[in-house]
C-alpha cells in the first residue's frame, strides 16, 4: 500500500467568523501560517473542529482556493471533504485533489442511521471511483460521538484491501483507546491519528503517526514537543503536560473554548463568534477557563506569538 | 400568524437513479405527477425518503427547477432545505422561495450533537433573516430518530412567536404520538403533519392538518381517502386498511421496501436502486414484501395506474 503522506502534529484549524457570521479569511490565512509557524505537521482544514459542517459546500471550495492561492503549502493540507452527499464528497474531493492537497479527511455519509457497512463500503468506493484520481489518499475519519456513524474494523480492512493506494491513514475521534489499538494491531501499515492528544504518546508507542487534535489549535509548540522527541526523557513529562492543559479546556464546550482561547491570545474579540448552531462562550465562562490556564502557567502571550500582535 | 398554505396527504416524493446512480428526472416526474393524480395534496420532495440527504446542493436546485419548469405547479410543492449548514440551508431555501414553493421542509442542522435550544434558535432565524423573503413560509422537520437534533416544545414555541407570518407547521416524524399531542395542544394555530399516516385518523381528530408520509408513495389513494372523508362513519375501517399496509411495510428497510413496491408497480426494475449508503432491497426481500402485501390484497395493478405502462 502507498505511504501516507502525513506523520506528526496535524491541526484541524478553527474557522473564524466576522461579526456577519461570514469565514473571516484573513484571520484564517493568519492562524493557518502561525499553526505551520509553531511546528504543526499539516492543517486538518474543515474538520468538525473548524465547524466545517457549518460551512457550505461552495465556501469549502472558495476557503481552499484561497489558502492554496495565498502560498499555504497545498500538500500540508488534509481538508475534510466528507459529506451526507455523494454528489458533495465527490465534488470537494476532487477540487481537493486538484489543488494538490496532501490528502483528505473523509466522513462517512452520516444522516441514514443504521446503515450497514456494505453501504458505507460503497459509498466510500463510489467517492473514490467518481474522484478517478491517482493522487488521491484518502484518510477515514471516524469520529462516532458525533456522526454517529463510523467505519467498523471490519469496514476499514475492506477498504483499505479494495484500495491500498487510496485509503492510506484513519483519524480516530471515537476517545476509545481500545479501538485505536485494535487498528494499530490489526492494520500496521495505516497511519493511525488519535484524534486527541491524550493518546499521542501512547499511541507513538504502539505504531501510531502522530495524532490530530483540536487542542493544535491553541497549545501546536507543545503538543509538536511531544512527537518530535517521544523516545526522549522528557517525553512523559510533555506528555503530562499537554494533557493537563488539554483536560482544562475539554471541560467546556470544545470549539467555543478554543475560539475563546484565540480571541484572547490574538486581543481579536470576533476570534470568539460561532455559527449556530454553536454558541459562543460568555464572559464569565470565558474568564473562567483562561483563569484557570493561566493556574498551570499556560501563557497566553509567552505560547504564542500573538501574531495578530 | 399565517394560515399553512397546505393540508391534507402530502408525499415525500421518492428519487429514482439511474444504473450510474444519477436521478433519473424523468422517472422522477412521472412519479410525481402520478402522485398528484391519484389525489396527493402536495409533494415533500427531498424529504428522508426522498434519500435527499445523498443528493448534493447542485443536483437538488436543478431537481427543483425541472419539476417547475415541467409545470408541476409550485405551490404544492414543500421541498425540504434543511442541512447541516447555514450557507446551504440559505441557498436551498431561498431557491425554493424564489421558484414559487408553498413552503419548504426544514431540517435543523443536524452534525453537531448536545446543541442547546438556544443554538437552534440562532440557526433558524439566522436562515429566515438571510432569506428575508416574506413570501418563505417554514415547516419545521422534527425527525429525531434520524437527525438525532430535534425541535422541542420550547423551541418550537419560541420559533412561532418570533417568526409568526413564516414559521407556519411542523412534521413530526419523531413517532411519538405523545409529542404531536403536546404540540398540537400548544398551538392549536400550527399546521402539524404527523410523519406516518399510522397517526393520521387520530390526528385529525386532535386538529392535525393531515399527514406527511413515506407510503403515500405507494398508497396515495387509500391515504387520502381517510382524510378525505375522516368525519364519515367510513374512516375508521379505512384507517384500519392504511394502517395495516403500512405495518406491513415498515418491517422492512422503509426506503428500498419503497422503492421496490414502486419498481414493481412500474415493471421498472430500476427504480429498486438507491444511492450509497443506502443499500436495496434484495430479490429475495423483495419478493417476500410483494407477497405480503398481495396475501392482505394490495394490488399493485389496481392501486396504481401504472403510469409508466
Amino acid at each position: 500500500m502507498a505511504k501516507s503522506g502525513f506523520a506528526g502534529v496535524l491541526v484541524p484549524a478553527l474557522t473564524p467568523f466576522t461579526s456577519g457570521l461570514d469565514p473571516d479569511r484573513a484571520a484564517w490565512l493568519a492562524h493557518c501560517r502561525w499553526l505551520l509557524d509553531e511546528g504543526a505537521d499539516g492543517l486538518a482544514v474543515f474538520g468538525t473542529t473548524s465547524e466545517a459542517n457549518s460551512l457550505g459546500i461552495s465556501e469549502r471550495i472558495e476557503l481552499l482556493d484561497y489558502l492554496v492561492d495565498e502560498g499555504i503549502a497545498a500538500d500540508r493540507l488534509m481538508p475534510g471533504t466528507g459529506t451526507c452527499a455523494l454528489a458533495d464528497t465527490v465534488k470537494l474531493t476532487a477540487h481537493a485533489v486538484r489543488r494538490g492537497a496532501g490528502g483528505v479527511l473523509l466522513l462517512p455519509p452520516f444522516y441514514y442511521k443504521g446503515v450497514s457497512d456494505d453501504g458505507l463500503f460503497a459509498a466510500v468506493a463510489e467517492v473514490i471511483e467518481r474522484v478517478g484520481d491517482a493522487a488521491l489518499r484518502v484518510y477515514l475519519y471516524h469520529i462516532p460521538p458525533v456522526a454517529q456513524i463510523g467505519y467498523s474494523l471490519a469496514l476499514i480492512e475492506r477498504l483499505v484491501t479494495a484500495y491500498p493506494d487510496t485509503v492510506v491513514g484513519i483519524k480516530d475521534s471515537s476517545g476509545d483507546w481500545s479501538n485505536t489499538s485494535a487498528v494499530l494491531r490489526a492494520l500496521p501499515q495505516l497511519a493511525v491519528f488519535p484524534g486527541s492528544e491524550i493518546f499521542l504518546l501512547d499511541g507513538l508507542r504502539a505504531g501510531a503517526a502522530g495524532c490530530i487534535t483540536a487542542t493544535g489549535n491553541v497549545n501546536p509548540a507543545g503538543i509538536r514537543a511531544v512527537y518530535a522527541d517521544w523516545r526522549g526523557e522528557a517525553a512523559d513529562r510533555r506528555q503530562a503536560r499537554i494533557a493537563e492543559i488539554r483536560k482544562i479546556i475539554q471541560a467546556f464546550p470544545a470549539i467555543p473554548a478554543l475560539k475563546a482561547i484565540t480571541a484572547a491570545c490574538t486581543a481579536s474579540p470576533d476570534w470568539r463568534l460561532t455559527r449556530p448552531p454553536l454558541k459562543m462562550l460568555g464572559e464569565s465562562q470565558a474568564r473562567r477557563l483562561l483563569d484557570q490556564l493561566q493556574a498551570v502557567g499556560f501563557s497566553m502571550a509567552d505560547n504564542r506569538a500573538c501574531h495578530a500582535a
